[in-house]
Formats: structure tokens, sequence, C-alpha cells
């Protein structure tokens, strides 16, 4: 296991300023300590048939379950997702216990 | 930068034995060196307006997207692909450039 992770993925609406809305990501991530990483791209290789318009990954890591928790009712995560939620065209989100199954060397 | 992800997020289809494909999946990254590491998990929040029915992500990370390319054509994902393709209902597959923007301390 290596913590708990939050997944999203998302297309954002097309006149939406998507630099802005990292900016407000990650002033949320460095305001709210249990978030232990963050990291997310772009996808570059286009693959519409399997990406299927999808086009950004955010994920965000958790010591454990309960700091996920605690995060998602962090004012600061409230706040972010009022305006995130206006921006996007679709959306999907995964929280799970992450299983390491082959590791840097 | 943090490497090169091949991102996956899945719902299989329901009679399917997912410790099955795990198992393919973890010999198809034992098999091949380029991918520097395996992580994945299944949702165990079931927030089903946010998951869209997806259940489980994998990620592999690549040290650069030329890694990524080859790994592609790599007979052993080629062949792991054709199972794969028979065992999910739906698939969303991004591939980027990933940003750690907040590093674990």
């Amino acid at each position: 296991m290596t913590g708990f992770k939050h997944l999203v993925v998302v297309k954002f609406k097309e006149d939406v300023a998507v630099e802005e809305i990292l900016k407000g990501m990650e002033k949320l991530v460095s305001e709210v300590e249990s978030v232990k990483s963050f990291e997310w791209g772009q996808d570059t290789e286009g693959l519409d048939m399997l990406r299927q318009g999808y086009t950004h990954a955010f994920m965000m890591t958790f010591e454990k379950k309960e700091d996920y928790t605690a995060f998602v009712s962090h004012p600061s995560h409230v706040e972010f997702s009022a305006t995130f939620s206006t921006a996007i065209d679709k959306i999907v989100v995964l929280d799970f216990p992450c299983v390491l199954a082959k590791a840097p060397a």
C-alpha cells in the first residue's frame, strides 16, 4: 500500500482558463497539510477512441483514508470544488487505497 | 516533471475475474523493464455521481515518453491488451508528462 489516492479525470469546458484552475488547485494542496503529494498531467497522445474526450488527470495522495475524508470537508476544498465544478464539462473521480505493485528501482 | 504516465481507468464486465487480469498486468510490468512503477487501486468510496461507473485505476510510470511509446508496441503489451480489451465494459486512457506539483515531505 502507498497511501490513499484521490484521482480526478476531467474534460474542461471550452472557454475555461485551465491555468487559473491549476493555480487554485496548487493553492488548495499547499493549504491542506494532509495532501502528501499532488501530481497532474495533460494528455499528449490524443487517442480519442481511448480518452473519451477527457484531457486532464489530477492525483492527490494521502497517508490514510481518514486524511482524505477530512480533506473533502476542509473549507478550502469546499470552496475550490464550487469553482471547479463550474469549469468542467465531464468528470470521473476514483478514491482508493493504492497498491504499489512495481516500485521504482 | 516526474516521468511519463500511462493512466487507465476502467469498468470491467460483470463476469470478469479481476484477480486474473491483475496477475496478467503484474506479469506484463515485470517483463517490461521500462515500466518504472505500477500502481493501481479499486474505488472504495462509491460516489456514483462522480465515478460514472468506473471502478479501477491503473497507473504506469516511465522515465520518458519514448519508453512509453516502445512499451505500447512491446509484444507482451500487445498480447495483454488483446485479453484486457475483452474484459472491459468501458475505459478512459490518458497519457501525459507528469507534473509533480507537491512532493512528499
